[in-house]
């Protein structure tokens, strides 16, 4: 574990935050190269920048197209950095992911498919590959409250969970995101000059929409779950909120096609108002707009009979459902 | 099958309407007796009384107890009768129901237990014990459209189904209210004296709380989206709607219980706006109304942890889930 001397409590300032993890970074590589596995998320972006201007070409950015991510994400991804300057590897490992979730329906087992899959299967082999000795990571904060409470095994916090990476995967973590919040992420991202679709980017789930699925994650399931996080993505461009996300249900509802009785499928939708996803509330979205989704939906994917808005704020839910 | 005069079409008079099925049900039946099963909806209790005005205490009125009824639903419905001057035989049959249900999951399969139950253990017994040759029973039309056109199979339909009762449970029905849609119903129930409670009263399933549960049908499961039914009508209960349920999902989803991470159960909310139950739509609840229903039921409720609130219309989706 690579340790970075804290910021003043509460007192960020967002250019010497960013001087200092560069340097840090740099001092901590060496001459070495480093990797990054890139998801488009600002936590990742983030980590991906700050790298990039610590070592320049000697950060090697992978973006693991893992089947799991939606509509067009990893070609955005890659062109948006591209227009950045940084070049980013795209590698497609849809096959290992699905074959590791075959069969799986527990949520805890899922997440621990993906994680698997990624560090054991995929990036761990690139690392390997790569020659490169370093891992940048964007873990923040809440992550590692989060796991160390107990309320979600987060995808990337060997570290707090006593493992050691350098023994189980040959490599070290460097993580210049655990002093923040997603608000205090954002702010660095600002000031590192991403374009705010990114530094503004809604919060996306590790395991991608494999966290969006209860039961098991087949490619027609995430397909069907695509499609309506795309519907929705759409609609709720213009709506200020924390995050909101599409949900595929394994409990089919009776429902009607053609005039005649047909069981179908049940897509949930949550939409969170929230500082920091320590605590969340379900956003009053207008009615007319929640219509317009579910017509939307049932209309375009002729699979989904039904759509419900989730009404319960975190806690006692959790923001995502699996 | 016993057949009626047709009223005049889109003239529906009340009185000449309840005089004439009196009267066809005192000739039908002659000097024998008749049995009717009151569910305590509107359509069994016009049967009910329409039944009583023409025979008076040789209709026998039973109540059966299914252990799938809203809280204290026997005891209200059965005091309710009294004050009317209409005695009612309570039938506990909890555990038929419950041993008939025992690991069935497919909603179709559902139905056809308690519609099996109900016909041949249950009321069966009761009609041959009786010696009653006639069975009165609240059929309208909208059940036998929905059957007919496939959208459901109803519980009380068998004539239409082209099944003989007489041959197979060795008794006649007689349905009165076929030519009837609910608000027909609802007009003859108020022309009768019905208590606005009645007459006005909320569509049930005949299925009762069965239909209200996705999965396997256990006294446990029904103790829960008792609870939760409870709660809804009482929050509900001046709210203008044709209809509201809450439905207990077999779906898990995560959630947190003393700052832990804990899995448990979702319920879903759906209130309808419709004039006859062919076509209906999601009501635009106000938002803190939603919100007040989800803290009552999660906190009155610990095993649940998320609500939702149905947003899609009829069609696609039915009233029912189940």
């Amino acid at each position: 574990m690579v340790s970075f001397k804290k910021t003043e409590p509460g007192l960020l300032i967002t250019d010497k935050f960013i001087a200092q993890k560069v340097e840090e970074i740099k001092r901590v590589v060496g001459n070495g190269c480093a990797i990054t596995a890139l998801s488009g998320g600002v936590d990742s972006s983030v980590v991906t920048v700050l790298g990039h201007k610590a070592l320049g070409e000697r950060l090697i950015t992978c973006f693991v197209d893992n089947g799991l991510m939606r509509e067009r994400e990893p070609q955005t991804v890659i062109s948006t950095f591209k227009r950045l300057g940084i070049s980013v590897h795209l590698i497609n490992a849809q096959e290992e992911f699905f074959q590791a979730l075959a069969g799986i329906t527990d949520p805890e087992a899922k997440r621990e498919a993906v994680s698997q899959t990624f560090y054991k299967e995929v990036f761990g082999k690139l690392v390997k590959e790569s020659g490169a000795k370093h891992l940048l990571q964007g873990t923040i904060l809440t992550d590692i409250e989060e796991t160390v409470a107990g309320i979600k095994r987060q995808h990337n916090v060997f570290e707090q969970l006593g493992i050691d990476p350098q023994e189980t995967f040959g490599y070290k973590i460097i993580e210049p995101l655990t002093e923040l919040r997603k608000d205090g992420v954002r702010q660095i991202g600002k000031a590192l000059g991403l374009l705010e679709s990114i530094y503004n980017r809604m919060p996306f789930p590790g395991p991608a929409l494999a966290a969006r699925v209860i039961g098991e994650v087949t490619r027609e399931r995430i397909v069907l779950v695509r499609k309506a996080t795309k519907i929705l993505e759409e609609e709720l461009s213009k709506i200020e909120a924390f995050q909101y996300m599409a949900i595929l249900h394994q409990d089919e509802v009776t429902g009607t096609r053609g005039g005649k009785r047909a069981f179908g499928k049940q897509i949930e939708i949550r939409c969170w108002e929230s500082k920091d996803a320590r605590t969340a509330t379900a956003k009053a979205l207008p009615f007319e707009i929640l219509k317009r989704l579910s017509e939307r939906i049932t209309a375009e994917i002729p699979e989904v009979v039904s759509v419900t808005y989730n009404i319960t704020d975190k806690p006692p839910s959790t923001m995502e459902a699996v």
